[in-house]
């Protein structure tokens, strides 16, 4: 499949940066639209070794080609291509993601404003955009967390990602080059706020 | 031996994020269970540049195959294969596994839970699983070790890994990917718990 | 381009350390002086995976050679080579220096001295030195910026860099290797900085 | 050269963990004792990005083979191996060991005890060993500076290892793989007692 390199790829980039572990994240690609195709990483790999056999082709409801089983999560890759008319949609799970999700839970979400690198958001043209990123209650029930997922992305039409709570971050892009992007920026801003939070108690 | 790749990739992998510094870490694997037969780290080697020679095969209580000692922690790997019916044992040495290993080495052990990471161990279904990560003292005398350590599996069955006190992490599994898939999901855990704690400081 | 390979390696280097994350970061090396030619990075391109096509010639205000816009800053790298002479500058994007350019924004700088890294920059030979390194407001109108930019360069002679508010550091060099090294020597510089303050909790 | 191939693969191992950014760093390997000849890096080199041409023979105070100067701090290798009798020297430049170089200066040293990763210094077989690593202050006066290591060296017959404040670690080694061995252990344990400062404040 020719989705498959660019997730492949993605892998080994997040892997570099400690952003995969274990066997978490996982990633898509939308091979059509009308029916909806997805590629995506196969359930319990590891997203640093990927290889072709490692992504399938899934639509309604199954997967069509390739062995074993989509992503636990695929539901939420659903949502978000449907909701965002996304072409890629990333998920990875950083040390940082995991602890402001947590940090952050009961407000709901986190405010990001004021860096330079918002501008690698698609549609963002100065610093001073504030980025809203939801943060959604984790859940083992799917069907239930992507209806969650799809309100939520209703009600904050304008965010480029959200977190799950001790889950990590769930971004997207119109490709995958951006949805890699989107997490790249993503991730530089969390680490940057959790970062900044300590400085705090530096001098009076 | 066909149990030297997946070793020597695993100290690649671990190398590249600093977990098997100096000559730290060493990793077996099950070659054959009756007899017993480990594929087993040399004793002084860089785990993150073995080659098929720093691989031995140790049965009996001796070196079998190969020329060099055996890693001299090899008592706590067959202390674990005998004891969980593991097909691979990892112990790395980070930061974070040697920082925590103190800081809660007179709770006896480490309670984790809340986060979706725990889902990679081994049977788990859920983030709301309570991890108890046992905390042994470190000791010299190798025979003694091996005997605490088949009492701390003894008395939880449940557990995945335990840590001994600046020494590092303890895990296995089933296969040499399970335990390297377990390496990853406790160090990501042991550095996300340590971290979150600095976050109770940020704000009231 | 010649110019275009150690823009390139530059790139790659950066990466690893994760200081061009996204699509941040922008290199440019000076082709020729008069006229005024630069090779410098196309605008929106990952800078750890650019190729000799990513590299465009700027001169005269407008691209000569190659497809795509000249990076966004492309202003600040025609004043930094006008007021210093340089031969390539530099601009990277790290955790570190977005935390420090916000945190000392209103001292209008920062000054560091006591670092045998220090001697690193060029025409420094102690540690005794004290490097300041101003540190200007954003601002996404770039002539305005450029500016600025060539003031502060005025004002502050001596200065081997400049940092952007919650946008990253600039710096230059003779040559694109004497740049890259500047960029390494700053960018250690801030990260101790910065985990020094840490330290002042300590002990008493 | 044989003795040039260790000391640029430790160059590239130490530049992967950021020990050797911008030209800092410098290694050297015993060729002969009688009449006493170095293998060293050139001055000003990226200890990263090493090739035979960099590595210099040095003896009777000249550069005997190779173009350039030997490294600035050639006068300190040459002390470390008549006073130790090492066959290899390294110094390396990392953040923590410029930190508590500087943290601990007044103390003149730091005591280094409880870790099982002590076991990996030569001649250690127990984690309850005590390792004193002294502090240097810094001095651009390469002469004088050599004398004061030469008599803490003296004074200290047992360290494997000194800092020089804000300036990094030296260490050394009977073999250009026993110094490297020695690095990552004391960087490890510089890392681990500045990390676990930091827990000091997290609960009562």
């Amino acid at each position: 499949m020719d989705a498959a390199q660019p997730l492949i790829a993605a892998g080994r980039r997040f892997d570099a940066r400690g952003w995969v572990l274990g066997t978490s994240g996982n990633f898509s690609a939308v091979v059509s639209r009308d029916p909806l195709r997805l590629a995506i990483t196969r359930s319990g790999t590891h997203k640093g070794e990927l290889t072709p056999d490692d992504i399938l082709e899934y639509g309604d409801g199954v997967v069509l080609r390739g062995e074993g089983s989509a992503s636990a999560e695929t539901a939420l890759h659903v949502e978000i291509v449907r909701a965002r008319g996304a072409g890629a949609v990333m998920h990875t799970h950083s040390i940082w993601s995991t602890l402001l999700s947590h940090r952050y839970a009961e407000d709901g979400g986190l405010a990001i404003s004021g860096y330079e690198m918002l501008k690698g958001l698609s549609g963002i043209a100065s610093h001073e955009h504030r980025e809203w990123l939801p943060i959604l209650e984790n859940d083992q029930d799917m069907p239930r967390l992507a209806t969650v997922a799809a309100q939520v992305l209703a009600d904050h039409p304008e965010c480029h990602g959200f977190l799950l709570r001790r889950h990590g971050l769930y971004t997207w892009g119109a490709t995958p080059a951006e949805a890699v992007r989107h997490v790249e920026i993503l991730e530089f801003l969390l680490e940057s706020v959790a970062r900044s939070k300590e400085t705090a108690s530096w001098r009076s």
